[in-house]
């Protein structure tokens, strides 16, 4: 009986043990959905992801998205817009959801069939000179009938002749230069592109008098001087054939221009279109350097300085106002004849998404624009090729059930963005309040490839961690055993107090591309990402074909990125970083690189400013003070989420620390700060006149009272050091424990 | 053997399951995070803390906090900010935290060495007759030499004299009708309270001409009639001495005038002292009715409409201007000699913590303003006597260990709140973005109790369910078994179309105390709440002693609220309230309620403005699709919320769907709505001067374009219909699935 009870002791003593172990580890360890919330990243799906992305498939991609035109709200817009819904519905590599969503926007588009002119006209009104009304052929895709014909979008109509006048880029330094010498009233002035918005170049003539305005763009800028089609330039190269005319947007608001604030629906108000600002008081029109060249080197005038003179090899006058008295066009007037109308017409953003499993109200927004100014292979199919191939992946690992993020994603093909950032604007504007509570990121990818030398990247300092631990897991495309990190050391580099010599992010002050809304009027943490060149190799300002005829497939594939891998690389880059936004447990946004942005800023500022302020009784103090409350209330997140063991505490302690991460950006804005700057509201990156690293409205404000040297214009950079230096304490009080 | 294996068998079986059980259920059913983040209010805590909610303790509260006068940042003040900071502070009862923020704020004062007078003045500068300066003892309380003589904050000094006129209440109408028979340059208006704004009623004279006001209390509007203090009024009754006169700030703007926006530290940039805005224009100065009596009684020129009549037992003239020939004032002149100061002084705001246990980022504020015009027993000390004991018993808790809140409770006792809610608009200017981010509400308990008579409280619809939760759990003070909401039902219902008859909240569309900055600066869910008069008993505007000498203890103890019973009842609701707020797994914030108050406001806007919108092309259906939206987006959370098992769900979606409920106010805001009312951003709360129970940028929009006829006019009724149409459509997008 002892033995028996010995035994049954034993037995049970050994039973009781595995039923406690499989009581407690393996029926459960509690809920289900307990480790669900601790999931982080996995690193081999972030391999996996990117092991998929395929160069050929990008290729394919793209020669699809460039087949026609697809000028924003044409037909070959909308043949696109149902290409890209059609992948994003498709079952098997589709996303959970896609649609489309219209607004009526007001856009300027030139006469079809009454073509804008410009011309040479004599006293006897004799027609000396025509300017090539379209791009010259080199390829079908010229032939296309929905090429659009060069113009200026948002120009008004009209038909001023005069004198022609050589006014460089259309700064109001050059006008006011010009006008020293010239009497700018009833002139056309002829500018380049570069040194000023588009827009501004007639905005500033306006004032002197000028009645129209010519714009193109000189070999200097974009060819390294050479101008030769018959074995310089595209098709034998990249650069720009005599007859290549970059079009655009004149208009220097970003948004809807007749539904300000206002999402662009069918019943939103309207404001007169004489009401809208930001647009172009008098004519303008742009002509290839051809043209510009036959009327540049005719001009009469006193010669103008060394730093307006560009690459034709003539002298570059000021105009006498006109032609030289030995010139064939002597006497001659210059007549623009512009036929551009606005017009209400529906555009479409495509949107997709998919859902998150564990914080499905947290969303990463990836996006491009989808419409060009004619093929647009570039601008911007190249990056939306790339985030189809990006979409494809992802899709197909969700329909497959493998994979399913963390946070929701959302993928936008935006609208008529070469008309002002349209459909990206109304977009936040009519979501506004959801996308200002919930959005982590927007991932912005429009030229993905201007090159293939290098990468670049501007965003917000906090995102720089997962840039680098993203670009560290690419290759460099073409480059045995570098990664795309390397690589971009290489060609751009700084050192940073904190890390050491580390690639040099740029930032996004200005509104060049989709991002403009999202971080300058919702405070979203944004990032803009491409590959770019060597500016060793070329001082071209931007890649010749951009907003021509020529930017084609065939130029792409040729002269930008054979092969596709550079596309590749910032599919693979953008993804990645775009799937650490998504999955990572704790996000992958860091308050001290904002904190390094913000101290030299600060130094900048008070090496500028200091001296002066202090003259003033204008303490810097408190901006001082400021910023070191960040620094120290950063320090303190970054301890914070070091010394937790945040998958094993409560979700909710990870959730309040991204909700940290995740708001900080909004807490420099202020809706009142730029009251003349159209939905310019974050107080760090706001665009400035000023272009110094350094906080804008500072510098802005500093400049203005320094030219004015009137009292209520200092007490106005007082009023913003005040209103910067509450945000930033603000900022640091939302960094500080919660409590 | 067998016997043996069989007894082993069922001992281990036994032994397995007791195993499987305990390892399952415990040791641990997960990580020990798992039940806390579940937890939900406890009925039991809320009955506890209610109970221990002590009437006597509220009297002896009030009694200290009453001792001195503690005008705002005087030795009182000082006094009073000390006394609540050591009880916030004490190691038995005190709360997590507490500690005091100072501004310096810019307030008026008259000059205690030189009174502010008003005289009677004949032609050969003789004075007939000079307005008491001081008000009349009754008690030794009138004798502290710290009562503040009557004035008007913010009344520029300046000695003007005239002949006097009767404006009534100082609206425009009134100057506009009183100029129709009197020439009114040069001459000094005599108003009485009510109807317009302090400050409107001299700046609406200015343009007339006018160059100095009077304001006093009409016994008609305060004291059912009754003038006399020899057994009518105070100290026989609750109704105001002859003497006795209302002080106030006569500043239209919230915050402090020289820090728009800004908080107002030390070196924050200030506005020249001429630029405020909203303050009057010309010397204003608060008298009795005993010397109303006098002067209005002896005036000249036509008798006065019969809606301008008040209690006296003489005709309310408008004035010759001046008095009767036949007075022994005729041909007098009043004279006003006003030596008010403005003064830059610090300001305190006492502050105290509960962490969260939970969610610490999560905060529910409650708050009251702590300095007074005088003594202040009910404006403000009623309401700081019962928060005082609020934060005793909760206090308490905390420090034994027995409760600590899921959220964070954060308390204010709010500086300056009289010259214009000054300490709680420069906390919500300094903190502006975690408070957005992270404030469930605002509790706003200022006069505790106005009178015992019945419940009132105004604030958002969505708070609605969990006041009359708490108030059906309150018994009414001095009733047999009848609750707090029965009482307020008799006295005050609406029939609503989801509940039936119901009791009848407010709204807090005004600022008349601190949840101003809240409600309408931050956007934040706010209520505010009292005990207060039977409408049937009494005319009163207000409680007579309404920032008059007499608002003190013995007052307030023997006339407002014998016993402290009706302060106790506030004192238990308010806590339910709040620790509802703080404890509740899912917020007790109703978005279907809010629904409700849209489509009521719609339906008022559409009877009143569709017919002529419609005249102008103007369609009001953009605003019906957006009320519509909203309506079945809360339908469509309440629908989610009920069929969810939130307790066993991850923790993330409750606090996802409490996210929604926590930000649907911010939803409302609109920085640019309203550009002339500074720091009113709520589109669904502003002030309206139209007073209509709908939208009011809408009726104040319509009004305005209807009385001017302008098109320009209409097309910002359009403009605005537009924001709203658009603001509640984002708000509906915030309550639907958040992907």
């Amino acid at each position: 009986m002892g033995k028996v009870v010995l035994i049954s002791i034993a037995c049970g003593t050994v039973a009781l043990a595995a039923g406690l172990l499989i009581g407690h580890f393996g029926i459960s360890s509690g809920p289900s959905w307990v480790k669900d919330v601790a999931k982080d990243v996995e690193e081999s799906f972030v391999e996996k992801f990117m092991s998929e992305i395929d160069n050929i498939r990008i290729q394919e991609n793209l020669k699809e998205l460039t087949k026609v035109p697809h000028l924003a709200t044409t037909a070959g817009d909308e043949q696109t817009a149902r290409f890209i819904l059609e992948r994003w519905q498709d079952p098997q590599n589709g996303l959970d959801q896609a649609w489309t969503e219209e607004f009526m926007v007001y856009l300027s588009f030139p006469d079809r069939s009454n073509l804008n002119k410009v011309t040479v006209v004599s006293p006897l009104d004799a027609v000396l000179h025509t300017a090539r009304e379209k791009e010259k052929t080199y390829t079908s895709d010229q032939d296309d009938p929905d090429v659009v014909q060069p113009y200026a979008a948002y120009s008004p109509a009209g038909h001023p002749k005069g004198k022609l006048v050589y006014a460089n880029q259309g700064k109001p330094t050059d006008y006011e230069r010009l006008n020293q010498t010239v009497d700018l009233r009833g002139t056309i002035a002829i500018t380049r592109y570069g040194g000023a918005g588009r827009g501004a170049k007639a905005i500033n003539a306006a004032p002197y008098g000028v009645i129209g305005v010519l714009v193109y763009t000189d070999p200097l800028d974009i060819n390294d001087g050479l101008m030769s089609d018959s074995n310089e330039t595209y098709p034998h190269s990249w650069y720009l054939p005599p007859s290549g005319v970059e079009r655009g947007s004149f208009k220097t608001h970003y948004g809807d221009p007749l539904t300000p604030y206002l999402a662009a629906k069918e019943e939103t108000y309207r404001i007169p279109t004489e009401n809208i600002t930001g647009i172009p008081p008098i004519p303008i029109q742009p002509i290839g350097f051809e043209d510009a060249y036959r009327l540049i080197c005719e001009l009469g005038g006193d010669e103008a300085p060394p730093e307006w003179q560009g690459a034709f090899n003539c002298s570059y006058n000021y105009g006498g106002p006109g032609f030289k008295p030995t010139s064939v066009f002597a006497n001659s007037d210059v007549k623009l004849d512009i036929f551009n109308h606005g017009k209400l017409k529906n555009s479409s953003n495509v949107m997709g998404v998919i859902r998150g499993s564990v914080e499905p109200d947290r969303y990463i927004i990836y996006g491009n624009h989808r419409d060009s100014w004619v093929h647009g292979a570039i601008d911007p199919s190249s990056g939306t090729a790339v985030m189809m191939e990006v979409t494809r992946v992802l899709g197909r690992m969700v329909k497959q059930g493998k994979w399913r993020p963390r946070r929701s994603i959302i993928f936008g093909s935006w609208g008529a963005e070469e008309f002002g950032l349209i459909g990206s604007a109304e977009y936040t504007e009519q979501y506004f309040t959801k996308l200002s509570e919930r959005t982590v990121a927007y991932i912005n990818v429009d030229i993905a490839v201007f090159a293939n030398d290098t990468f670049r990247a501007s965003g917000m300092p906090s995102l720089q961690s997962v840039i680098f631990k993203a670009t560290k897991q690419v290759d460099a495309p073409g480059l045995e055993s570098m990664s795309v990190y390397d690589n971009w050391f290489q060609y751009s580099n700084r050192v940073s107090p904190a890390h050491g010599p580390i690639p040099k992010m740029g930032y996004l002050s200005g509104a060049g591309s989709d991002y403009a809304a999202f971080v300058h009027y919702l405070g979203i943490t944004s990032l803009d990402m491409s590959y770019t060149y060597d500016k060793n190799k070329t001082k071209a300002r931007i890649y010749p074909a951009y907003h021509t005829a020529y930017d084609t497939f065939d130029y792409a594939s040729r002269f930008i990125d054979p092969g596709f891998v550079s596309h590749q690389a910032i599919a693979k880059t953008s993804g990645n970083i775009l799937v650490r936004l998504a999955d990572s447990l704790v996000l992958p946004l860091n308050s001290s690189d904002y904190a390094e942005t913000l101290e030299s800023y600060l130094n900048t500022a008070v090496n500028l400013y200091q001296n002066q302020l202090q003259m003033r009784n204008i303490s810097m103090e408190p901006l001082k003070r400021a910023v070191l409350t960040f620094r120290s209330a950063s320090a303190q997140l970054d301890r914070l989420i070091l010394d937790s063991d945040l998958a094993n505490e409560t979700p909710l302690k990870v959730r309040r620390i991204n909700d940290q991460l995740m708001l900080l950006d909004r807490a420099f804005l202020d809706p009142l700060a730029f009251p003349h700057k159209y939905a310019f509201r974050h107080l760090i990156w706001a665009s400035s006149s000023a272009g110094q690293p350094t906080f804008p409205g500072l510098a802005d404000a500093y400049a203005n009272a320094d030219s004015s040297g009137q009292s209520s214009d200092w007490d106005k950079v007082h009023h913003h050091l005040s209103v910067l230096s509450q945000a930033i304490e603000g900022a640091a009080n939302t960094l500080a424990d919660v409590i």
